[in-house]
């Protein structure tokens, strides 16, 4: 009898089963599964006529393989005449291709935007984007959830001395980040001054700000490939650093990010559920923390048409 | 200073190489790459301003990967000012997700046709679509070819004795296309009356028409894990025919096909080069009969604003 459904696709099913639960709800029944070609194969094994539905999916890798789960999913879901259509994509893939850096470049995170709208979402439900105007990019309503909260409760949570901390911005598009971190742990801010020859390959520069002695906690988005990451992890450690933890929403962690992280100066890696760590992507290193509470509570709040913009008051 | 360019994506880059060569240009310069994380990456490494542009790609195998290659490639090109798009689909996956079999479940070869509008494309070029009624998909203009000139072309050269020939369509959804190739080779039609009781498993039933003696091509549009083709082959011989062709516009050949292939009845399986086979689909009873100038005349004659549905007069 309630109206409200929550589905799951294949990219991250535990997060989405945190999710229902911390509800007390159970998920949808659906199966996504492929034909012998390769084709996806979605039915949806419950009536959701004139239900307000929510479709949990990270379009992390395979990217474009989670990407047609969802719209295909949404597709189905409208046609079965759901009242409303809510896709909470915790990890939004294809983010850093959000401008033409070069001549004849796709723009593909706007695309990924039309392509959702086309399908036949009506809200989305994201965290982090990697760029903020991300969120211009829709014609359809968009929520866009942080998880600086939940990362720096964990840092008190250490009680580490705030006279010692400092946060530290790997670049200087993420200082934002960086000064929200520090606000809540009453801690300075230092930054990264680097440049990065090409694409997932990263160069440190020099440090503005005052690190001697100090405890620094790096701040990221993502963190892909863990070069920028792990070298300036290094790097702050010679300039003087006593110990240097990270943090990130999104560990996205390919190629030889585990590696790279596990030989770095880097002392515990903190980052959230969005995307799901597989086997080869556990270290003891890394610290995973749930966002499902945050998600939780953002669904609840839409469902129930209240602001969702408050929870970060 | 010509205005016509051909992109080749990473399906099917022979046909779309052998394409250029017959119309007597080079293919458009671009890189389809991934990023670390698996993400594509696209650039175009020429101008194409103002250019009337072509885009060859079968969503084929690995379907996802070649949707968003071809979706975002779309989307670089629109951006970099080309006059028209045009996309040039040889084999248009999804095509059998085209209604509603049951209930809640999506119409996944409309939603691709929604994308490929929403990503920029202005026409379409396809070959025989899995139904016909998949063009009414498209708000767009789209063209539709058709490989039965090819495929009875090759039957032909083969001298067999008309007398001797009966098409048979493996079942009641082929017959328009099994009449079809029997007018030009001036044979009878005959019919599998099969059910099939789940995807991809066959069922033969019963034969309607007359094969006793004779020489049977059995056509279909896709064969796929190939079990329909290959009971109907068997099923042919066991009711007296004398020996059994097949062909098909798409090879798909996925999960046990090569293996049923090799081991049915069929003498010599007649194919396309819509779908590149790749080194474990290749056969000794396979035969791969090429589109190229089908896919040339078509694009010049869309590029000079020339009728296409004459080129099957
Ligand atoms: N998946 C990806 N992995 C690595 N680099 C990427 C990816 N997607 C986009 N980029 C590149 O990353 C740059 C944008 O990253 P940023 O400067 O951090 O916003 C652009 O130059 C993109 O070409
Ligand atoms: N990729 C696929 N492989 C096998 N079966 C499929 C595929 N896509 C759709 N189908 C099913 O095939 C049926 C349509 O095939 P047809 O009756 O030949 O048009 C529908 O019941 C679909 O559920």
């Amino acid at each position: 009898d309630t109206k409200l459904k929550i589905f799951s696709l294949n990219s991250n099913y535990p997060l989405a089963q945190e999710i229902a639960e911390l509800m007390g709800v159970e998920l949808g029944k659906s199966s996504v599964k492929h034909f012998s070609d390769g084709e996806v194969q979605i039915s949806i094994e419950e009536s959701i006529r004139g239900c307000d539905v929510f479709i949990v999916q990270s379009t992390s890798a395979p990217v474009n393989e989670h990407l047609m789960e969802l719209l295909i999913m949404i597709d189905a879901v409208k046609r079965a005449s759901a009242r409303t259509i809510n896709v909470v994509i915790p990890y939004y893939g294809y983010a850093r291709q959000d401008r033409k850096a070069k001549a004849r470049e796709p723009i593909t995170a706007k695309l990924v935007a039309n392509l959702l709208e086309t399908a036949g979402a009506d809200r989305v439900i994201v965290l982090d984007l990697h760029a903020p105007q991300i969120q211009g990019f829709f014609d359809i309503l968009i929520d866009h959830l942080q998880a600086v909260p939940i990362l720096s409760t964990y840092f008190k949570s250490k009680n580490l001395n705030p006279e010692d901390l400092v946060v530290v911005s790997p670049d200087h598009g993420g200082v934002t980040r960086a000064r929200k971190m520090a606000e809540r742990l009453k801690a300075p801010i230092a930054i990264i001054d680097k440049r990065r020859p090409k694409p997932n390959v990263a160069e440190v520069m020099n440090i503005v700000g005052n690190i001697e002695g100090k405890v620094c906690i790096l701040i990221d988005d993502i963190i892909d490939t863990a070069g920028t990451i792990t070298i300036g992890a290094n790097a702050l450690i010679e300039a003087g650093a006593k110990e240097v933890y990270a943090c990130c929403s999104h560990p996205v962690l390919s190629g030889p990010a585990i590696e790279r992280i596990e030989n770095s100066a880097i002392k515990e890696l903190v980052v959230t559920n969005t995307i799901q760590l597989t086997e080869d992507k556990v270290s003891p290193k890394i610290k995973q923390l749930s966002v499902a509470n945050l998600m939780a509570e953002a669904i609840s709040r839409v469902y129930e048409n209240k602001s969702v913009s408050t929870l970060f008051d």
